[in-house]
């Protein structure tokens, strides 16, 4: 089953499931626990992140040949950092480019499975981990390299955590349905171009070792999201160079979950 | 005003102000909108973290001798750093010292101002930016070093986020009645013996310019919380080092806020 979040003709803000030529059904209750499907039927006028994320946490350097094309060390554990929960964005809403990012191009793409923890989890093993999971998403970590290396002293989230920097979907697959996180092909497209393809069986570390290491003495919310790292053919890499530019179209792709599909814009506000 | 949040004697959670004599007048309402203070006295029998935070912002090396003290340069921009939410802890509540940072000690004290954001902030300027303040409490920022250094890959998220690590009180005072959050003498007091004191005169970036640079393209939306830098005197950079152990008493002052105190305990869990 897929769960979506979506704004309807009425303005109003629904959970639904079963999209199908626009329209989806409406669920009742708290996806987190007690829910169930109605026979309402709504149609999708824009679709919004799948979850509001409680927290975000993201790994880095997560696929070996995206550790090498940064020219940084294979890691010894997860490489932990966090985005704002305002980045979180929907499919098709726009990616919007900070104006302090305009000058100087910098905001790169990174296609990442997301992870959508459903209870409380706290010291869990890897091998009872995937049962703490509500689902899988596609979200893409975008990035601007210039505030990441330099604008949060060395520390990665200032330049992660811009709105719109953390884009969702277009649904939730959830858990039952994909119980092989760790095979799934995964890419991202940039103006019709692959720019990163992978499979997440190339992980350093996979989603149950990912969720028990955060969960170390830690307690995980539900709503908590994870983003478990990017595959190499970032642009940052690239020869040249390739960043984000207005009018440029990302898609994030992940086998047995979908297309999420963003346009780039400058932000105006 | 001071805010506080507790449990009662009838096991139920309350928001309270006018802290005497082991009681408080319960609070109704949202205290980011409209609240009242009703007539209702209510035992305070536990207190919790003011708020519950939505996010935890940190920043670090934001005062001079602290830069200083761990070798590293004056940051150009705030080094800018998350905690999960779930490290909350309230007044009186044990800091618990994870199973992983027993053998080698290496849990550490930050005594630091926090701020709490009242509404949706977005490109404040620092003039403006304390308007958008709901108050003000005594928080600390501990810290498991070896974590915070290798386990995270050098970012500093996992060794600051286990559970407890955000002790935050006793209450919050309220913006209004605190006009001057950059010249507050604040302390850091272990087994009676003071380790940090300094003015929050001696930040690089104030309060104001804090919020404003953390809110640039980037929503900090209502129950934002914000650490604003720690002091010199720091356990890790003393000769010999000290580092928090079971049984020691913590106790972070700030003038006109009060005392936050937490025991230090072993986390069984």
């Amino acid at each position: 089953m897929q769960i979506l979040r979506f704004e309807s003709d009425d303005n109003k803000i629904y959970t639904g499931c079963d999209f199908d030529n626009g329209k989806a059904s409406v669920i009742e209750g708290d996806i987190y626990s007690d829910f169930f499907i109605t026979e309402k039927q709504k149609p999708v006028k824009t679709f919004l992140p799948p979850i509001s994320p409680a927290v975000i946490f993201c790994i880095g350097l997560n696929y070996k040949l995206h550790a090498k094309e940064t020219g940084m060390a294979l890691p010894k554990y997860p490489v932990v950092f966090m985005k704002n929960i305002s980045s979180a964005a929907g499919h098709l809403e726009d990616v919007r480019i900070p104006a302090s990012c305009v000058k100087v191009p910098e905001v790169d793409y990174e296609a990442e499975l997301a992870v959508v923890i459903k209870k409380k989890t706290r010291n869990v093993s890897p091998e009872k981990a995937l049962d703490h999971v509500l689902g899988y998403t596609c979200a893409n970590d975008i990035s601007a390299r210039r505030w990441q290396k330099h604008g949060g002293g060395g520390q990665w989230i200032k330049g992660k955590s811009f709105d719109t920097f953390c884009p969702l979907g277009p649904w939730l697959v959830i858990a039952d349905e994909l119980d092989a996180p760790d095979h799934l092909d995964i890419e991202c497209v940039l103006n019709g171009n692959t720019m990163q393809k992978s499979n997440t069986s190339d992980m350093i570390f996979s989603v149950g070792q990912i969720i028990s290491y955060l969960s170390e003495s830690t307690t995980l919310v539900p709503g908590t999201l994870i983003l478990t790292g990017t595959p190499s053919g970032v642009g940052f890499t690239r020869k040249p160079p390739v960043y984000l530019a207005p009018g440029d179209v990302l898609e994030t792709k992940i086998e047995k979950i979908g297309v999420l599909k963003n346009q780039i814009s400058l932000d105006r506000e």
